[in-house]
């Protein structure tokens, strides 16, 4: 297969993500989001907020990096964040699922794809420390503007949100900073479980 | 107000992409688009077919333009591109949206996204001739691949496409090629008038 062939065959496959839905609300409450949408928030405030990172990051590196980091869902599916079961055999799904799309792409883009998403996953660079804190950070904020719905709808607490966030200030405490009055608003609403 | 603030308002702003319907179809047929699936589809192509622009473009700096490309129709709406009567109209609304939206953001960064913007709507850069074609290639690959369904409907002949995309080869000839056997093709079923 000719090389363009390749590429817009992943950019297809790609559609799919608009058809993994997460367990976020979109801001207005209306009804939940996709990987689709959510990738393209993260990329969106990577952009705008890379000057919150803890070190310089390298922009475009970190955009790309979150426009593909939920490519895996399409075979993987999305796994809550408090899912626990769920999350014991994510990895798994998740590195069989990377076997199969990125090779779809051409090799040497299929080998830079899927070292952005290692990069991701292994969370050991400035890069890949912010992605993962915007990856955090941005279901929080919609959580919260949508009125804490998800959080009440499976009887999240505080401490879970705190442990979920563990890692979340290595990649800019300045928006994990933004975040606790947030958790704190919506404990107090009786939205998260105290 | 604090930056950050400013920054998270406009962020959250830009949630509303998420329920700007478009009138194509994802690539299975089951629903349309919106502008932010959109907008995530086209910096993932720019990522990974910038090798095909006519000229060597900054990558980073059209992803962010991609990403951004669609906000003013928060408040503009999408205007269908075979709607004649909506186009008169359209340039005096999306300016003024902009005028709104864009001043969400801290002064630095309106002035910076406001540029990236009217660089894209003035088509005279390298990077802003890739994003155009990028913007016109997307929905021919999807309405090929859903079947043509979104040209039936609005009943769009071959010359209307062809029209459409005049300026479509600027950006990159190699992808304009790879959609001219499309076309042809969604002529020949009957989903593009002759
Ligand atoms: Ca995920």
């Amino acid at each position: 297969m000719e090389r363009l062939d390749k590429q817009i065959e992943f950019i297809l496959e790609a559609d799919k993500e608009k058809n993994i839905m997460r367990q976020t609300y979109i801001a207005d409450g209306s009804r939940k989001e996709n990987d689709a949408e959510h990738s393209w928030h993260l990329a969106l405030m990577c952009y705008l907020l890379a000057e919150h990172a803890n070190e310089p990051i390298d922009v475009a590196r970190t955009m790309a990096m979150v426009l593909m980091h939920d490519m895996i869902e399409i075979d993987a599916g999305d796994t809550y964040a408090y899912d626990s079961a769920g999350n014991d055999t994510k990895r798994e799904r998740e590195l069989k699922a990377a076997e199969r799309i990125f090779h779809l792409l051409p090799e040497d883009q299929a080998a830079d794809v899927r070292g952005l998403w290692d990069e991701f996953e292994e969370g050991k660079t400035p890069e890949a420390r912010f992605a993962n804190t915007l990856d955090k950070v941005q279901p929080l904020l919609l959580n919260d503007r949508s009125g804490g719905e998800s959080w009440r709808e499976h009887g999240v607490s505080q401490e879970q949100v705190i442990r979920r966030n563990a890692r979340t200030p290595e990649g800019s405490r300045k928006l994990w900073e933004y975040c606790l009055p947030l958790i704190a608003k919506n404990v107090k609403e009786g939205n998260l479980k105290p």
